[in-house]
């Protein structure tokens, strides 16, 4: 089997759901959803792309890579920031449209480009719906980075 | 603002990614990435979408709504199983295209569609890509429930 290209999704739903042969289901833009949590703490990190090459590559070298929707290319993750995931543990879900990867991060604060360890870091406030965690007015400077 | 109505996406990269107001940015079919972990354990649940009124149902009513790409109908996690997914903090990412809620689940062994606490029971094995987890074959019966 060529590098980047894996079995078809079963038409079976059983075997899809069941069986032990990984038959990601791409979207139409050839995508899976990839969720990456802390191995250690549990906490989500960030939810990303793959196309068939990124999810090729992450289980060939056991480092997360993702497929860049912005830039529409392959994104080893902390390529250039240094903030690289070891893959510890890499699942699929029922109908095998998303991925979990329990990853150890290298330079964990460097997990968001905002430069915070989560890209998850703001809590909606269900009274009014406004949002707590983001930074003062002013104060931030990474997102620009 | 009525129910379901969100404020778009701001084009100021850091008001979206800093700002206290909620802007989800729905994708051209309308839908966001939503992820449900367990509250207590942190355990990945499952891998979901909500659209404006699925959104907008979760916070107001507390209790996790979606958008079930497959019946193309809202969907009240819960509601015909008793699986239900009480909301305990909702999170948005960076460029608020994904939601993170941490929940606590009723009946959560019923949380997968197979009958599991989990949708990500299939771990893939790096060495020849077969995944383990699934059901021996001819024991599974839930999944055409």
């Amino acid at each position: 089997m060529a590098p980047g290209s894996f079995s078809p999704p079963s038409t079976d739903r059983t075997e899809q759901e069941e069986g032990s042969v990984l038959r990601p289901r791409f979207d139409a833009n050839g995508l899976i959803t990839a969720v990456a949590t802390d191995h250690a703490t549990g906490e989500l990190l960030m939810v990303a792309h793959m196309n068939a090459e990124a999810l090729d590559r992450t289980i060939a070298t056991g480092l997360a890579h993702y497929w860049s929707r912005s830039r529409r290319a392959l994104w080893k993750k902390g390529e250039s920031s240094g903030a690289l995931q070891v893959v510890r543990e890499l699942r699929v879900d029922c109908d095998q449209d998303a991925v979990w990867l329990r990853v150890d991060c290298r330079r964990r604060d460097d997990t968001c480009h905002t430069g915070r360890t989560t890209c998850f870091y703001r809590v909606v406030q269900p009274e009014d719906r406004t949002l707590e965690g983001g930074a003062a007015p002013g104060a931030h400077t990474a997102s620009t980075a």
